[in-house]
């Protein structure tokens, strides 16, 4: 398992619920490609918004949000992290 | 205070030592901008590095990624969060 860091592009005036409603969804289904979504940020101004993830592969992160109606403009994988 | 999503672009070959210098550089200066470095993560290999941070403006998470050496090639707001 691995990080990834995955980005949206086009959220322009995403709602504090629209976002809990696509994490929601992403959370419905994450177990059947084992990804695990951890946190979510938007920046509704710039319709910009970054997943943080747990999965086995890039792929397997962008088939959750594909399946959830919400494809990613980019999906990174991030194996370097501090705190 | 407001949460924000730097990101850096040219970072490609980042090692886990430099990205903890280049993190420990913005935190011995933060307080003078009363911003407060949260995490930050990297792909070494797109040499993108992604920082959040909770600050008073956009403008000061810079002045401290600038006076630490390295200038972000993007500052956003992140209003919006889900875990």
């Amino acid at each position: 398992m691995a990080k990834f860091m995955d980005v949206h592009h086009s959220m322009k005036g995403i709602t504090e619920e629209q976002l809990r409603e696509a994490h929601d969804a992403d959370l419905a289904i994450q177990d059947e490609e084992q990804v695990s979504f951890e946190q979510a940020w938007a920046d509704p101004e710039s319709g910009l918004v970054y997943c943080l993830s747990e999965a086995p592969s890039a792929e397997a992160v962008q088939r959750v949000h594909e399946r959830a109606g919400h494809r990613a403009d980019e999906v990174h994988a991030v194996p370097l992290t501090v705190s």
